[in-house]
């Protein structure tokens, strides 16, 4: 996992080289100008697709979602989808689910586009259009590099889709290169924060709007890795309810950047400081988060668009040191499995 | 709160007086046939919005998201709300960025439906249509008897959106009436489960498809009355990923109703329970699942449409003996209000 954490900044570079299939897809985007995008994933994916969310929403402007596969796939919803684009987003390209959702969505008229690793897989051959994430073989069960590549392919499609991927691209250029620079740092910083953090049962991660994607992939991350019951929530939702919960025992990682929701989550982590929480604060902007115990700042990223690439990695590697503190392997957590074919 | 669970079939009763409204906004609904139906709401309204967009998926065959709020109120995106419906939920009518959502998405053209037990509030003005859920006066700081009707509500529009209205309205008499007749064996069922769990700290809550909103209700039940860290997941994600972090101290919540989703809940309850997590079943079809420690069994509802009304009662009830038998107040957990005005 560590080693595929550091493997980021080549494998986000080795996706840059697929341009002729992103300016096919993206140009196949904009002719379809969908009335709405249907993104489908589980785990790592799904929260990629939380970013994609956002990437579609503020570039093209269209509206996003993250469909529900049940309804298609178990109930048989007779749902339209005529008009629409379908996102299907895989490391493996195996998940059950989500392909015989392509399949479905194909038929009833979506515009379908793959993003896996494996374009050879099962989903590769269920959509029209396949977009190969390029991260290379990715060994440790918790996805990092792929998490990575989908938020830069959705990046890359949402702006291909306004003609601005050259534009997008030269922006993730840069994310690279900072990235490869900051990597030694960060993997030093988090290492005393892990040492201190041996012994959390239970914790909540929140950011909002592009950072809600983050919140998500560090919780799913400190869960899968280190059995820490990490909930990600949206700043706003942690006072709807599980403020209550918090005490000293029970810490908040607060993904501050420096857009227009950062004055959410600044709010939000005063309230669960003053609840008597640790605050860890990561993000460029992580300088913003008052009281907190613990900082894990990361370069500005230059335009809030590339900003979750790389707040998330300080959670990355935070998994990994914490993991190692426990004496858990990082690499295989009990019970999972790298392909995973549950219902 | 328990007085207010109890209120539940009575407030039910309530909602299906207001017909004229309730053929009012279905009619508009049905005559806009919008692509795209957008829910907003926070907290326990957001968790009715998961299943608004079952109700409308499987009835009218409509496609429901639950919206980014921020990307329109903090971002300013350009998204396009023409042929767009908004389904606004909030008990006091008082959060400000639904409010301010609102009046957006109705400036851009969207037809807006406020569903609040405040018709004269901010977001019974913002909106073009209202429907007052007509819960009564709520005043346990925790939503129960406001779930419920925004449940009913939505499963209303959307039956009403394809000339189902009295039929839903019926089926929802016997959900009052089945509702009536349980809740006292359901409230004496639950509290030896409570007494049992007086130590747990976290717990994860399983269901899929209509029933994942019961699963994020139930979790933000416990996390704000009870203190514990639960965690909604749908019965697909916990493989992915949460699995790992399971063990005897942690237990798993599984909402089994006989419907479509039941073999991935059935499937996800066994790998729990492998990994030695302690399962609480409840629902109609709980006795399907298999080695469960607890089970908390519900009537069946008939039709998989209203199964979510009768199967979140359990977890509300389990809730206030929980906070009871840990010394906690239900009605006013700490650091919470009523009306949340967090951003």
């Amino acid at each position: 996992m560590l080693g595929e954490i550091g493997e980021q900044p080549v494998a986000l570079l080795r996706l840059l080289e697929q341009r002729a299939e992103l300016e096919a897809i993206s140009s196949a985007l904009a002719r379809r100008a969908p009335g709405v995008v249907r993104l489908v994933g589980h785990g790592t994916s799904d929260n990629a697709a939380s970013y994609g969310i956002y990437a579609l929403g503020l570039l093209p402007g269209w509206t996003a979602l993250r469909d529900s596969i049940s309804l298609t796939v178990y109930y048989g919803a007779s749902i339209d989808f005529g008009g629409s684009a379908v996102i299907a987003l895989s490391q493996s390209g195996r998940t059950p689910d989500v392909v015989e959702y392509v399949t479905r969505a194909r038929a009833g008229g979506a515009l379908t586009i793959a993003l896996t690793n494996e374009p050879e897989s099962e989903l590769g051959r269920a959509a029209e259009l396949v977009l190969p994430l390029a991260a290379g073989p990715e060994l440790a069960v918790a996805a990092t590099k792929t998490y990575l590549n989908e938020l830069a392919a959705l990046a890359l499609l949402a702006g291909g889709a306004v003609g601005r991927l050259h534009e997008v691209a030269d922006g993730l250029r840069g994310v690279a290169a900072l990235l490869a620079d900051s990597l030694p740092n960060l993997e030093a910083a988090v290492s005393p924060v892990a040492a201190a953090c041996a012994f959390v049962g239970r914790m909540f991660v929140i950011g909002r709007g592009l950072e809600y994607a983050t919140a998500r992939e560090i919780a799913l991350k400190l869960t899968e890795t280190c059995r820490v019951a990490a909930e990600p929530l949206t700043a706003t939702d942690l006072a709807h309810g599980p403020l209550a919960a918090l005490d000293p025992l029970f810490p908040v990682w607060a993904i501050a950047s420096p857009d227009e929701s950062l004055p959410a989550v600044v709010e939000a982590a005063a309230r669960a400081r003053s609840a008597g929480a640790a605050l860890i604060a990561s993000g460029s902007a992580a300088a913003e988060i008052e009281g907190a115990s613990y900082s894990l700042p990361v370069p500005d990223a230059g335009d809030r668009l590339f900003a979750p690439l790389l707040s998330v990695v300080p959670g990355q590697l935070f998994a990994a040191a914490l993991a190692r503190v426990k004496g858990l392997d990082a690499d295989r957590p009990e019970r999972l499995t790298k392909v995973t074919l549950a219902r």
